[in-house]
């Protein structure tokens, strides 16, 4: 049966236009006005309110096994939440122990997200290097639609890339026509801040952000970039939280370098007074890397989010309760990382950003969803609006109130970072895959009704990549 | 009778698509494989070809009456020459003189424009100011369809605009939703070292760029941009041409401000030798203002095109032949200013672009064609392929040679600044409202087949910027 | 009779070492260890202190005519007060009115300045040009020993210098060998921006800092940076009060530009809450332009001087009583501009500069009083303690707390912009020409003691500049 | 038996002045006009000449063991050039190998430099951690004098320093009041760039830049800054060459960090197409690390001296002959790396710098000698004319010329970097230790006059780095 999406107005990236929207066996099929469509056809009814594709979140770790427990979020719940808010698809992130094999790790974490209600895809992490992991990746991306392997510039002693995995990966990702990406931080200072810190017997949750200042994701992303530079390869950086990183991607851009940069809700909108916080608790629920960080950098995020230094917003959705948290009680090294946000980067996002006068509705869109379709190349597919692109939407009410809070959240974690916040602009419908899965605040999903998502390798900036790079090809002097 | 485009691929600013593209009335009525046609179109075989929205070229001056003469390319040559080399739109400029009318400048520009033989439209200058101006904006935005005004920092004595003008007229654009743009350059600057070359006896081309260094052009560009921070208002800066006005725009950028910046083809390929030819008429050929500027400057501009710090491309095409440029023989600050180039500039954009792999081609489409249509809100009307966009339409040969050169080319001046050089990749048939125009090196043009567009005023971003300045407003302290 | 400074420890720009320092007829004489003095001099114990070039202050306005009155302190007082700050040579600016005779109203000043008890000197505005101007600019130059001149690009239909003026003015200052000196904010935005506050019905001196943001400042900075770039000529900005001009300064000298920048010792530590004052009286006592700045923006400031982007620190001391005030009650941009400080600034400048680790004792002594002493080419002169200096000295003791209040400060005003601050660090005593003048808080001058002191043309960067000039001249292609 | 210099213009830092300047037993004991002097004193006339502090090179390896070979000038031969050239005191390094005791090396080293016929002192670099490095460098700093220690950031599997020893080192410089400084290049970048090209089959000189592009060095340089900004110790980076690294220099001291930069007079004067040299030798005697960079960065680095970024000059003297640099006949990574210049440093320098308007005298003086003294702690003792500063004069001749060359300098090496260049300012005579030492073109120079300079901990702005890092110190919070 098809969906009839009426009256509304179509949002997409690069434009809005009044449009109805029809939708059979989970694509688009119609965009216009007065479709012929099949009588009998579910209709929603969306005058007055925008027609957006769904939100796609790149950064989220659902059942993430860290720090001696397991994120109390699972893809069943994840995705529900995230349908919830108006987001349609996750990118999740494979994360394999060092000496572990890609693909087995691979194998694991899909069989977990077998049971999502949305559609997903991974980023595979590469923690260490030898041939084995370079004969890995080639297999993920051509047989597997991995088209972006991620690396982990902090957690020394852990799952912490050293700069040689960082050049052998990512000349290997340029090989494959796959995107590098990096969590940026300077794994060796935070290990030596950390241990500064607990030696003055500084070990609450205080300690987290001076622990790893901003300068600490500043060097990193600049490493990253530099190495990026000097192979020939694009480059992702993932959570970008501070100044120090927008300059050091504002400058790769500049040079015409290739590079991409995603923020979070979180560190759009908190900063890291929240560490102060009398209860241990709610300090505690703070803690995730990079931390939040001192009034300022947040609209330094927000411009270079306007301005398209940064293209798209995420979540690193990665949920730990109080008990979980409590773990870290006398050694904030302890804390488990993470906050959640899946359900709330819309809203948010909209609210201080649309409302706010600093994005209109189609830079939202963009980037909310079309950007990082674009950039991990399952655009348009998803991430627009049109005849042949999944449907996969969000009906946006720009009118509707909502208060965020984890007691009527959807999200499997006890706390909620955006507490109590009133939001103007929130979803009225959700349809994944065609099918309408949340309706003025109930959702009915179905247990692994969301596929898998495979993204093909060498999206079109890799051919460019290639030539500009042929064009750099030293030749040896003739003596 | 319908046009198909048979059998090609589309090249839109966010995509490329294989599909066939149907023609009827002036505007494109189907998108896609095996279209349901009319028996008898007409078909243009596109197999093996690009199929690309024609581009817009943004600042062309056709019959300018300028500095004692009148450029020799007239709407009907200018516009021809523009379909010869695929650009099916241009935007042109009203200059009234100081204390002229602009409405009554507006009236004879349109009487000269009613030759073109592709659409057009026109920015209007504010040379001066006081209430009958601000009225004639008004008018003119209203009722005529123009949402662009210019204001020329240099020119002193002549059309300058002093810095009063500049605000008063910035803030009315604000109130009217049109888009200021400045030629950046400061006059009283360029006045000074002109006179202090003629002083020193220098009097050839070669003192040309030493009158107006980058630096002069930085400036302005600053001025501009503050100004229009200041007031809440967005800005275009025509013809960038020097790494210190990029500077400038990319840092208002990051400022989150929404400023927006041009360059010439010419800019982004020649440098400022060639004023050291010493040849005089070749010398004096290259000058137009800002000036070619030193090597290095040019590569600044390139990746500003690939990073987003600038986002069209035009030519400030202004012909003025040898016996026109000879009445500056004796004193180089009377040579008129201009160059050609209207037909020229998609194939050196391709050719340097994406040959040199610094551009994709989604992203050419986006710097030739979609940017201009989106920054002056005709878009999709123009800049894109799409089901309702108007029919200009230019199917690329990216494996055709093309040799450039004065003796060849459409453009009615006598003079090519690329002469020579042989760019791969150029048009193989352009369509003009619908109709092919140009086919395999042959032009089919009607005079007067071209239309005036009325570009209307407010683009999207006013609304986001009406927003953001809502959250500006001060309020009184209450004591 | 000779004074011997005995026991201390001298701390000049460059080192700091253990020495006795003998003055005689207002001269250093001797600096050592055991040094031979007569018997009967008047001996000042330093044990324990601190002997510093006595602080020189570039920037004030005693007795200005100004917004319809005239500032409180004269020079007989304002030079007292800085006598008891540590502050032992102020540098005054003569303000011709536009068409005034430069050189009739440098005479004006000098007569009034007859009374000070301490040495002066004067920058003379250029307000207006022609070529009268020129020529007493000369005179100035080659008869008075003047060889700076200020520039006023705010203050639009008073004092305002418009670009003509400004590039008439900097090339005669690089003909004669003297330092253009420019107050930069953009007049024609300041007056736009008053003119719609007025009309918002914002009328309270919170409007003040609303009605000249800071990127008013940083467009004039770079402004006139750019007009001596292009002239060859040095620059120095008083009362750098804003990040963007520090970036704008900090630009120009990484481009190799002599471009000098000032701070105030107010725009270091204050920010623009103080305009947010319920009581009317304390916010308009701090009206001064440009104005207090956001927070953040000091930091930047302290940064800049740590760096060397900025070189002198100064005051801008204008002093206007609170009757003075109330000439704006009604309409803020009626309130007379000008805080004071010219005796506070050593101090305020130590206990925040030195007592937390941003300047060594050296670097506050180059800020203080050296650096401004070799940019106005007075230097060993002044800002030295070295045989043959004249005797302008502070023995500094660095443990002494002092509590800064208009109840207890020599200044002629009744309001301390940094009223209860207690300060770590202060003059014992203050030696100017020789002679003992402030002791142990207490005066101890001789009106009218002060010389008049003449700065000659041409400092050493003037050859450089000069050289480097003759390098870029350009010459005709010889065709 | 005294030594007086008559007649010249005495040229320091921070001012010119005409004064004879007598030396006895090594010190300069008068400085004045009409001096009372011993009768039968030596004299040197100075008249219409310049009387500077003689050089510092703080950049120098005298017979150093690398890349399988043994640097070709030694410590008597190498401090005799420096003599001729003007440079009166060297600071070497002692390069321990990883797990080689700190102390050994640098009882090695000192007996090497016994035979010095000028004062020298010694860097110490840190190849390798553990506890006994960390009590190497106290017994260093404590007894020895050594108040610096070098960290090489490339030469991966030989003396490359990893981020783990970089902060311990750091750490361990900032408790014991020592200076750290870096090689800044990326090593495991050019490992990779070098196995590339070699597997490229582009094995000559000319692979040697591409082996090591700037933004290798610009990666490091940030790395190295942002460890130092987190651990609150200064920073000195050696041989910056490049505008990337001249940036990160630059974006560090506006933020207040304190960090210094050095250049070598190779790297101000060389582009990198001495690569391209059709002589396999005239190429491979260029190779050195950094390696000469393409033209634009020479102009950087000149800017970036001017305006304060960059502190100091040097050479990173380093002689290789031509049958050592065949030991990369067939492998551009085997050619020992290292230029020499120690002799050539203050001419190339005064004539580029100086001569076209760059510098002043005075900043000739401060980047040739002063500043190095008072980074590393030896000033006024050295770097400076004064009352009990060290002897160490150079009587510069601005007129003299002087044709470069291999066949005439007194560099015990086969190449000249600079041969043929003929420059304007030569030293007419050079004084170590108050002997006149370079007359008229002779040297008159004893082996093992040269002394051991020791360096005291604690230079002054590490009391103000230990009351600003004091500011700093976190607090937890109370709950």
């Amino acid at each position: 049966m098809g969906l009839l999406i009426k009256g509304g107005t179509v949002v997409n990236a690069d434009r809005s236009f009044k449009a109805d929207v029809y939708c059979e066996n989970g694509l688009i099929t119609q965009v216009g006005e007065n479709l012929q469509v099949e009588a009998e056809c579910e209709i929603v009814d969306a005058s007055g309110k925008l027609v957006m594709p769904g939100g796609i979140d790149p950064h989220t770790h659902m059942q993430l096994p860290f720090m001696g427990t397991v994120a109390s979020e699972d893809f069943f719940t994840g995705t529900s939440a995230a349908l919830a808010g108006g987001t349609t698809m996750i990118i999740d992130f494979v994360i394999p122990n060092p000496q572990q094999s890609l693909v087995e790790a691979y194998e694991t974490w899909k069989q977990w997200a077998a049971r999502s209600v949305a559609d997903y895809s991974f980023h595979v992490a590469v923690t260490w290097w030898d041939d084995s992991v370079a004969k890995d990746m080639e297999y993920l991306v051509e047989q597997e639609g991995v088209n972006s392997f991620k690396h982990f510039m902090a957690y020394k002693n852990a799952i912490m890339a050293e700069d040689e995995t960082l050049v052998n990966s990512f000349n290997r990702c340029l090989e494959l026509g796959a995107m590098p990406t990096v969590h940026a931080e300077n794994g060796e200072l935070v290990a030596h801040l950390q241990a500064k810190l607990l030696a003055q017997g500084i070990t609450g949750p205080e300690a987290h952000p001076l622990s790893r200042p901003s300068q600490v994701e500043g060097e990193a992303a600049n490493r990253a970039i530099r190495i990026a530079q000097s192979l020939g390869v694009p480059l992702y950086l993932v959570h970008v939280s501070c100044k120090e990183a927008v300059d050091e991607i504002a400058r790769a851009r500049q040079e015409g370098q290739r590079v991409y940069g995603e923020c979070l809700a979180g560190h759009l909108e908190l900063d890291d007074s929240v560490y102060q916080d009398k209860d241990w608790g709610r300090a505690a629920a703070h803690v995730m890397s990079p931390p939040f960080r001192p009034k300022g950098h947040q609209e330094v995020l927000w411009k270079a989010l306007q301005g398209g230094t940064l293209q798209t917003t995420a979540t690193d959705h990665c949920c730990f309760c109080a008990d979980q948290k409590a773990a870290g009680k006398d050694n904030f090294t302890l804390i488990p990382n993470g906050t959640a946000g899946v359900e709330d980067r819309l809203m948010v996002l909209w609210d201080s950003g649309v409302n706010k006068g600093r994005l209109t509705a189609n830079e939202f869109v963009a980037v909310a969803s079309t950007n990082s379709a674009k950039i991990f190349n399952i655009y348009p597919r998803k991430g627009h609006i049109a005849i042949g692109s999944d449907a996969d939407i969000v009906v946006w009410d720009a009118g509707l109130e909502h208060t965020i809070s984890a007691k009527t959240h959807h999200q499997n974690v006890d706390f909620n970072i955006f507490e109590g916040r009133t939001v103007k602009g929130a979803p009225a419908y959700t349809i994944s895959q065609g099918k309408l899965v949340y309706a003025n605040g109930e959702l009915n999903v179905v247990e692994g009704a969301g596929s898998y998502v495979k993204r093909p390798a060498y999206p079109t900036i890799f051919e460019a990549v290639e030539r500009y790079n042929a064009e750099q090809i030293p030749t040896a002097v003739q003596r």
